[in-house]
């Protein structure tokens, strides 16, 4: 039974959270802002890339990585008063933003946040200017660059963490490359191995996401490296959930609903958790994905007409529970478990 | 007068300086050693990233950042015995491996030390395997990753400094993206402004490869910040010689003696610093740059057959004599003023 003042002590942890959340927002745009005076006197055009990011993050985005960074140092007994942590929740961010921009190339997506990506505008402009060279090269050589700024600028701001926070952001950073390219691999070699999509997933998503950002906070906060065990036992769970409602979304949501493309997974043959789990459970499926000659859509319609989107929801709520359950024994306070169960069900259950 | 002594100290500071060299080139194999291991155990697939990074080393390179990060380390009375010195000298290069698989992307580049480049040799394998979807997108994505890699490892090296050094390795960095961006966006419009070009070469290289490092080792060393503005007299001056000596190289070397294709700035319409200097000098290699209809290679060969080599070899001279100027009053020993002004030569007077 919650008593008043449990509901208090919620609700005052949840003003905590989205206070931080606000000043890892002014970080980031202040970061940018002084960036862009700085070059501003330099050279008109040194701007370019500066301003390309701020886009970016005026644009939106759902801040998970920050929001599960603050959750794991608060819920470890961080001092909110204390500024380290909003510039650790930023540099997640801004190294989020350097991801996202170098895996528009990668993918060669259109758009991001409900705006052309990065690649797309610098060709929109290198072609209606009649430029020299290749309008393609020059897209993605500008988005490489501003990919690359943001790693730096994300550099920046975690120099600013205490040197226990290292070990796992050197992990994570490692763990998000080397994810990328295992995942550009298996597309490009489209082999069928749903050990090695499970791999990925927890590398790319459940690490990179929830686990490791999570595990930053928690050190960031009062050394409680005693927490990474329910931390890592929990961010590989709601990882997982994370990244199975990211492929039903690819497979069955629209632009206007997630600001990017859809279906790209398929046309890029992913080998996804769900399609890895759709081929376990349908032979039809198998067929369609190993055999020449079917399209990338029959793929998909194929999928969402089976059970398997009803199968994966059930999956995903057994994931929540399993992560909710690893946090439930943990030495944090009640308020803090309570908080992380609700984000469980929100990442696993968000609807972009 | 060069005493006994003397010679005895200036050998004793190479031999420091070398060795130091030499446990920079540990230090980054060591890394990749270590990190190779770590994901051997988690797929097979895993350590191509690393492997690429580890090939790139091998095959050579001049090691020019990590000499000047050690010159002005020792010159500014650091202890060679120190590691930190190490690392940071190894953080440069790693940085530099980054910046140069990127680059190539660029450019698109075939080689570099004499070897395919990281995308080159990517898209071969997309080809020769008959994988899904297109080898270039492949090629190029992998090398994003691979660059992004060594990123992420220079910045876990750079770690281990002493915090006095972030502000001046901030700037490096993002100095060196956004120079990069300015870089491709003036070969693309190929705007005709020779101040523009001496812009780009001040950040790109200029501060990128001799005043930064040499301030980073200068910090590092016993926070030395007073020898800064005679190492930026100094690495501004030999930096435009380096690069002019890269403009000349490209102009007129062959790919055998550099290991790099050349000739690229002219096909990729870069308004380098010697060109710049050339069309300010010669109004025919003006007219075939700004009017439609001429090659690259008709400008190439225009430039080498006018007095404009002669020119700049004169120019260069005058720039080494500038900087070893800026050092002959600085507050350093005897010794290390005589070592920088050998490295200004060498650098200026390179042949690859």
């Amino acid at each position: 039974m919650t008593t008043d003042t449990g509901q208090d002590a919620v609700g005052l942890a949840r003003r905590t959270g989205a206070d931080l959340l606000h000043r890892v927002e002014d970080r980031l745009r202040s970061l940018l802002a002084v960036e862009r005076d700085a070059w501003a006197a330099v050279h008109e055009q040194a701007v370019v890339p500066v301003d390309a990011l701020s886009e970016l993050i005026a644009s939106g985005g759902k801040r998970i990585r920050p929001a599960f960074c603050i959750t794991g140092y608060l819920a470890a007994g961080g001092d909110p008063a204390e500024p380290g942590i909003v510039a650790a929740g930023a540099a997640l961010e801004m190294l989020h933003l350097s991801a996202l921009v170098h895996d528009d190339v990668l993918d060669d997506s259109s758009s991001r946040r409900g705006v052309p990506t990065v690649h797309t505008q610098a060709m929109a402009l290198h072609e209606s200017s009649g430029w020299q060279g290749e309008p393609r090269r020059y897209g993605e050589g500008v988005a490489i660059l501003v990919g690359d700024l943001a790693l730096v600028y994300s550099e920046e701001l975690m120099a600013e963490a205490p040197r226990r926070v290292l070990p796992e952001w050197n992990k994570l950073r490692s763990e998000v490359m080397i994810g990328q390219y295992m995942d550009v691999h298996a597309a490009a070699e489209f082999s069928v191995d749903p050990r090695s999509s499970r791999l990925i997933a927890r590398i790319k998503s459940g690490r990179y996401t929830i686990h490791r950002p999570l595990v930053v906070g928690a050190k960031r906060g009062r050394g409680r490296g005693d927490l990474a065990p329910a931390l890592e036992e929990y961010g590989e769970a709601v990882g997982e959930a994370f990244q199975l409602r990211d492929d039903l979304l690819d497979a069955s949501a629209t632009p206007a609903e997630t600001g990017k493309p859809t279906g790209l997974d398929f046309t890029q043959h992913k080998m996804t958790l769900l399609l890895g789990w759709a081929m376990q459970r349908d032979e039809h499926i198998h067929t369609l994905v190993t055999e020449p000659g079917h399209t990338p859509d029959e793929v998909r319609r194929r999928l969402l007409d089976t059970g398997v989107p009803a199968d994966v929801e059930r999956h995903i709520a057994g994931l929540v529970e399993r992560g909710c359950k690893a946090i439930a024994d943990a030495p944090v306070d009640q308020v803090w478990r309570g908080e992380l169960a609700a984000m469980a069900g929100r990442v696993a259950y968000r609807t972009a």
